[in-house]
């Protein structure tokens, strides 16, 4: 079942299985169980979990006050191809040990950027093929790709939206090859996460200027990918800050009101982040509802921040209050558009025992399942839906149903103010549908 | 100049000169000279600064933890028409000798509200009627006018997002008056600030139902004023949070999708407040910033939050930096469209002294006007603008222009920078700037 | 059992009883057993659950933005005293029929305050007798009394630390009186909370004076108590902000400074709120372990806040992590010196139903008693409390002992140093203990 | 005057003049006037202006998702000793053309850290020589040094409190060579900040025993520092967090309790860092006062954050009000106990000119230079401190002045308070002290 290359990189670990919540295993699933069925659909094809590349196999636990503390053993061959073989090699040991089905990807994640375009290109398409012959091996896919425009010192100020046009050039060129791949490897989306879209400071910036060109940027992208074949899902992944002192796609919101401006509603949705949200002064579950309410609810990044720390922690999900509230505008909304639940979070910079990365992802799944199961129960056996419909029953019919039908004037509203005299208050029952939250967890 | 009721409530305060910034007198503008002509136009014209109804005239220093501070000798009155006429009269006394020209009000800021809607519409007949002849008599005019739809118990689920349609009719009856007793007050706007639109838990609450609803209410008010002879300009506030735990008007950004999404981007433009931006985690610059390249920047309330307090602490502005880098936005998006400067602002709670209402609107109408000035000088005498507008030089001809154009695709972008290979790093000069700015001040 | 005055004012709503967690009946407690032993102790002596007479009793739903909405029946009576009756009536069937043992007051809660210190006195004695009697009645006693020093617009520039030397002198008069009462009524312990002991602005403050004031202050208060047969415990609450835009008693760390430096650390000990600990960006854990770790860990104020929002919105506890850390502390301190749990949360504005302070407070109960009895497994039956012991055993002997007691110097670390050599890196497992957390939820 | 090296580093740019806010040159000073008097000091004694070598000559404007943009040529020779004197070279020239007197480093901002404890020394041996010569020859001093405890991994789960002994062994060897080439530079002062000195999760973390490791720590180096000459000052530099999620120096109150329990206070003061002020929900201005009402104002760490971001972004100052209010506290307190001015700031990732890192630092001189002159004109001519000094007179004398000198009881409290009947209010003049300040910028 796992996918093991050359070198087996997590020895002793073996296929990570389902052993319910009476397990003391620590690398067992107690609550995932891929072929469980819960509101129609496996766990597996709700979920659509996928690993992300960057944390999991490229991440080395440094931060901005310190190096590397997790050296792999696969990140230590000079050769850059062999290396990236390397990586992809321990990349599918790992995911199909979790039993995962996909993965998430930036185009230097798979192998490291060549000194020239054309260097790059041909790094890109050498390692594609070495990851094309491991997805047949192991039926693990793309959920989707991406391309870095923000490591690299050339996008310091900005890439679609950098002040100099032949840097937009060059991040137009690596957008291109990113689809390219991206395409290549069967990636069934694709995602802008534009961390050096924004400005550092908004006095040497002309923001409406920076912004067109972004649309006019992902106008072209998705023209591009859609001659070339692509038919997946594009998605664009709000974040309001980190790097850049403010970042163009702050929230959902915003982000819906971009896409609509530069008339790319129709092939792009929104990827959400946990810690994104958290970062805009907004709930997960409220950026899923905003996305939800738009048709926009793309795919999901899980992982979570901390509440007294101003920056992107990107920690493994653990939060059952925030999943669970996730999973039930995820249910109400029928699922994701396209995507999955990515895990784009990182160990801890002193987690270094090889088993962290399991217990972590172990840890991720079962939050999101035992969340998943939770809200189906909340919605299937508690009172919460009926008592929230029942709030708005005075639209159903009569003149609540013709205001929204946009049957009514002012005047109309005026008599019928006159007629119901003093509305008596009723309560909001905010306390008692947390009770019930907290009967079914 | 100054227009006195039957009593005078500011004894032994006079007219407020201008003395210019050699002055001692704390009760003289320093900076504020109404007639000086800055970038072409007066500051009174400028600026059209407005007192707010509410904090000035019906503030106590109330706070969640304390009672009434400032008992206003115009509120002791037990006749609700006295009192009101009372409270004009201190209100046209106050804003004549600050020599301001306008006031913001909410239609029960004028007058306490009545038991029934019709004694509340007859209530508001007759205010209008008394403060209408106090403008004939001062020239004093109103800015903008609004409904309080927030600090009545049966708004305590919502005004136009209440789940209760009984609740949505009473609100848009009261809306109907705010909008007759502003036209005939001659108000040139009309302000939507939507405190109670929102919710507390969204357990309880369809989000996408709720802001139809207020989408299709302020439809209703743009076809009610219109029909009504209103022909000034709508705004929406936004403002993120508090008294909800999220309201729908969140941002600017937010709020610019909304109307659009509504059909109403015609008729509406947006107040932007410093505090509510802050609270927001936006600058007020950013904000608008945003209003201004979608052409909706149309009146601003200012004030200033506390950095270190998560709350609307609504603290007359103060600071140079925060109106310096907004004077600049106003400056080169040509000012605002409709509105002007309105003080939302509130002494503190422990200002107890007649005098310290003058202290603070003149502290804030200096810090504008030395704003402004400061701001036209950094644009006309400053390498600022040519140093902003020389960083996107490379979009004004040749194929950055032919980019901006559309005229460029993805496989152009490849072959462009494989011509241009690495591209040199261009420093964003955010010190020099901010340097150029400090001189300025 | 439940205690009913001349009128039952939860009329169709009896003694609340434990129906464990299968139970879909929202007024029964689902995981609260008061009798039910945990770590050696019955839940009702490990809690000692008391109400809090303002929020419950004497809120009536206003915000800022907003009057009352919840109009309660005892609230109607114009005499003072029959009023404060029949608050008492209702607290006392309100807290009989939830089945605690305790409540906390402040001393105009208990009736409203009187024109003049005399007059307050007097009430005060009146209704202590009355409470005294019912207190007798129903075995229900006093966990702490307070006195209010921020409501009175005589403390908007502090109580204590008020600058005006005869606001100061009243204010020792009030508290010498709500000691009294609170001595009267076999109150257990006795509360300092500064509301208005901090500062609006730093320009008018000498920080050093008023905090010598403080601490001249509350040492003349343990004085007057102790002489007047005070046995119970004092305890300072800790808030960093709201309604100053800083208060004095910041964080648990800054009020035991504090203690220490007037010499009150042998009769002091710290009450922490949930709300305030996140309001001063700290977790309530961490607030716990800083005063657990000086033997200062008193009582506790049970509620929560709300992570969007920078105030302190009070919201009752309904979040099983913070609990459960919260209890893992709890019970690794032994519990806690003197105090209990007190529901310091105010149902939200929107709860006008008489069954929502009972949900309320059913809830909160049960999310302690489900965090104690999960706590208390984590403890016994999980590897958390060996894996944290074990990261620290290489103090437990030889060298490291050494280091503990004080015998090596720095010279000795630089041998040692050159003997071990570069240490070989040892894993945090922060996500293996955040598994095992889950897993015991 | 300026000391160039082999080769000169900042071409082009000479010793900075001070030209007068008359002056355009963006290379000189328009404030900052080294010998100009102000307050009986030269703003050369006053600032004590030190370089920060890590941010200055180590940093490279990599961020957590970027890697370096300034490739400094000094950074270019493969051998340590060779590239540690290039680096020297290069901060003695940029610090005589800047004419500071001063620089503070950390050990491995020296040279680069050696591949054992005992090369590590032999390599601060060697550069120590060099950079003492270079003193010599320029007159420039340390401020202070301090270790870095932070970087290198065997520190990711603390320093001096990690939980394995082995690790505190090596951080105090580490220690005992940064206080060695401290003494051998001479260097004035010796600084702590423990940036892994916290946790990560409290879940892994005794902090009773950690803080305790920690105090013993801060005893042994503060004996082998007395004990070796040093005769400086120790100081502490506060911040909350950050790399870890809560660090144990969390602000100047926190610090300054433990340095008490510790008995430490008599050695050691406090180093303020403007962003460390912010990031722990404080103003620079309340921090300072606090460290000075204790007589433990140490030095000050310049910089700013930005409001909107939740990280340390380390900015150059350029805020006249928080400078300002920055400096009346430290004139009030008559300057710093035996530190100074150190720009522990970092041009941005994006500002990658030579001349760049002279704009900030002469914008950090300015601010601060132009700060003191504006805080001693308000001192001096305004009613700034009569205005703050007279709100507190009714302690100068009669009871009020008993009350401080501890002669006063509750009881006569209760009857002075009889005797006084109700205060009447005194208004705090907020706004009105905020003109001022304004009037004097
Ligand atoms: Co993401
Ligand atoms: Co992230
Ligand atoms: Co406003
Ligand atoms: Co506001
Ligand atoms: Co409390
Ligand atoms: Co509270
Ligand atoms: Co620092
Ligand atoms: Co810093």
């Amino acid at each position: 079942m796992a996918v093991i290359g050359k070198v087996e990189y997590f020895k002793g670990i073996d296929h990570i299985p389902y052993e319910g919540n009476g397990s003391d295993n620590p690398l067992a699933y107690k609550y995932y169980d891929a072929d469980q069925k819960v509101a129609g659909k496996s766990m597996k094809d709700h979920f659509r979990f996928a690993v992300a590349y960057w944390h999991s196999f490229c991440g080395q636990g440094t931060d901005p006050f310190g190096g590397a503390t997790q050296n792999y053993p696969w990140d230590q061959l000079a050769d850059p191809l062999e290396a990236a073989r390397a990586k992809a090699d321990a990349a599918f040991e790992f995911i199909t040990k979790m039993g995962f089905a996909y993965f998430c990807f930036h185009d230097f994640d798979l192998i490291q950027e060549g000194n020239s375009l054309k260097e790059s290109e041909s790094r890109l398409r050498q390692i594609g093929e070495y990851i094309s012959e491991k997805q047949r091996e192991s039926g693990v896919g793309v959920l989707w790709g991406t391309a870095n425009l923000f490591s690299h010192p050339r996008y310091m100020n900005g890439a679609s939206t950098n002040p100099d046009f032949r840097v937009v050039a060059r991040a137009g060129a690596q957008v291109k090859l990113a689809l390219d791949i991206t395409i290549a490897l069967k990636g069934e989306n694709y995602v802008f996460w534009g961390g050096r879209e924004g400005y550092m400071s908004l006095l040497n910036t002309d923001m409406k200027r920076e912004i067109d060109h972004m649309g006019q940027f992902l106008v072209m992208a998705r023209d591009y990918g859609r001659k070339n074949g692509f038919k997946g899902q594009f998605f664009v992944e709000p974040k309001p800050m980190e790097p850049m002192k403010h970042q163009y796609d702050f929230d959902a919101s915003t982000v819906i009101g971009f896409l609509k401006e530069y008339g790319l509603q129709d092939d792009f949705k929104i990827n959400l982040e946990f810690n994104h949200a958290t970062l805009a002064n907004h709930t997960m579950q409220h950026e899923m509802a905003v996305a939800a309410s738009h048709n926009m609810l793309g795919s999901l990044d899980a992982n979570r921040g901390d509440y007294q720390n101003g920056w992107d922690t990107d920690q493994f999900p653990n939060n059952l209050y925030e999943v669970t509230e996730a999973m039930l505008v995820f249910l109400q909304a029928g699922g994701l558009q396209g995507g999955g639940i990515n895990f784009d979070a990182k160990i801890r910079r002193n987690s270094t025992d090889p088993a962290d990365l399991f217990y972590a992802h172990i840890g991720g799944a079962d939050i999101f399942a035992r969340a998943l199961l939770t809200a189906d129960r909340i919605l299937k056996e508690s009172p919460y839906e009926a008592l929230r419909k029942d709030r708005y029953a005075s639209f159903d019919t009569g003149k609540g149903k013709a205001f929204e039908a946009g049957g009514l004037s002012f005047t109309d509203l005026y008599e019928l103010a006159l007629e119901y005299g003093e509305v008596p208050p009723k309560s909001g029952k905010q306390e008692l549908l947390e009770n019930i939250i907290n009967q079914y967890l």
